[in-house]
């Protein structure tokens, strides 16, 4: 095992960078995850490592989580507390990180099943609400998860608040939302756009009963018209109270679950 | 408008304990927010402040915004970008701050409307959760939350994912989660507990028709016994996918829709 025990070291920077900066994950194939649990569900959901990088603390505190994480590592690292500090994404690091090689479940479109049900996801800037979807998604045993160009599946706090949903998940990468709706719906789906007016039907009188996909827009200015309009209809949470509109999360939330609870 | 230049003032390392300690809180009955959105939802919803604290940058940006605030409250103060960083809870402060007098929303027991919605959350960890899951109990119309003495509703982060929620639902403090089922099962409520295993019903069979409380439990490790054995009836979400459980908020929109919905 290596010894790194300073914050300039070269690997140590790209490690922060892959952490930081989607473009540089996009460009090296790489991402950067942290804590023992979501580590061990790269692990069990066959992921493979470039890196392992740990403190001598959590290494004897934890020798045996370690140590199951040493077959799918190419190279091990021991790392100063210092050098855990910087690389972390957290305030309180448990001192164990890998960075790991893209995910193989981001399909292409090809990879779809027609009588399948899927959520979409535009643009969707919280890595918190996309973590937080995706384990719902799981949970509730949706068949995956169709994400546009602009959300970040590889990044550390979405990957982290799904709990390793968005390894196990099929997740299909969409270029062009649009167009895959389009694609999807002349393949036999129903396909629905999340609006907050001018609705034709409600989220509970939804047709679920064969393939369906709802798109669901980003926090700030929900689906673009250009996706609205290449759905078959728009679709809408009812909402009483004062709240101008639901979180992100929380709305994809209730639209899953009429989809698969009918 | 007096000004503070100094991280060390006296009342900006109150302002600081406000942030950072419930007890301090509590002790003190005030809250600190901060945020122009945030801040002027407090205005709005009729709440007081004790101190308004704003960067000179902020001011002369959003001078018609802040002078909404002043007639709210006690004592201004034009402070340093070095104060605004040091008192925010975020990476990028906007620059305004309030310390406000407690919320006034937070009722007793009696305040109960006995055929109304309700959702009880058992000593929540997750601001971030609390946040969300009043959000989503405004949007959908609940009558109130019920919070255990665990939940912290006057918490900087829950306020701010609240979108202000949390200023204006009914929000009942109990500090015996199981004694306050216990009471409103006695006055003609259906009381749940949500749990994983175990269950009696399931969330989309439960009776909605009348007045209803739901009880949620903590990210960890759900409601404890005592909180189970108070209720009526323990209720589950049925799930397919292999996540362990939902999280707590996300759980929470799905009861909370059910709820409200049928």
């Amino acid at each position: 095992m290596e010894i790194i025990t300073s914050r300039n070291n070269y690997l140590i920077k790209d490690v922060v960078r892959l952490r930081d900066f989607p473009s540089f994950r996009r460009t090296t194939g790489l991402f950067f995850i942290e804590g023992i649990r979501l580590c061990l569900d790269a692990a069990s959901s066959g992921l493979k490592a470039k890196y392992l990088f740990v403190t001598e603390k959590f290494y004897s505190s934890k020798k045996k989580e370690c140590e199951n994480l040493f077959p799918i590592s190419e190279k091990l690292f021991l790392i100063s507390d210092d050098v855990s500090e910087k690389i972390s994404d957290t305030k309180n690091p448990q001192g164990i990180f890998l960075v790991v090689y893209g995910l193989d479940n981001q399909n292409n479109i090809n990879k779809i099943n027609f009588n399948g049900k899927y959520i979409a996801f535009e643009n969707l800037q919280n890595p918190d609400n996309l973590g937080a979807a995706a384990r719902t998604a799981e949970a509730l045993g949706l068949d995956g998860l169709i994400v546009s160009g602009g959300c970040d599946v590889c990044n550390p706090k979405a990957l982290r608040a799904s709990m390793g949903s968005l390894f196990r998940l099929n997740v299909i990468l969409s270029p062009d939302l649009s167009k895959t709706l389009i694609f999807l719906r002349d393949n036999g789906m129903s396909t629905y756009a999340a609006v907050v007016r001018d609705a034709d039907t409600f989220v509970n009188t939804m047709d679920v009963s064969g393939g369906i996909v709802c798109a669901v827009g980003n926090e700030g200015n929900g689906l673009s018209e250009k996706v609205i309009s290449s759905c078959m209809k728009k679709m809408t949470i009812p909402m009483k109270g004062r709240a101008e509109s639901l979180n992100a999360s929380q709305a994809a939330t209730i639209i899953m679950w009429e989809m698969m609870s009918r």
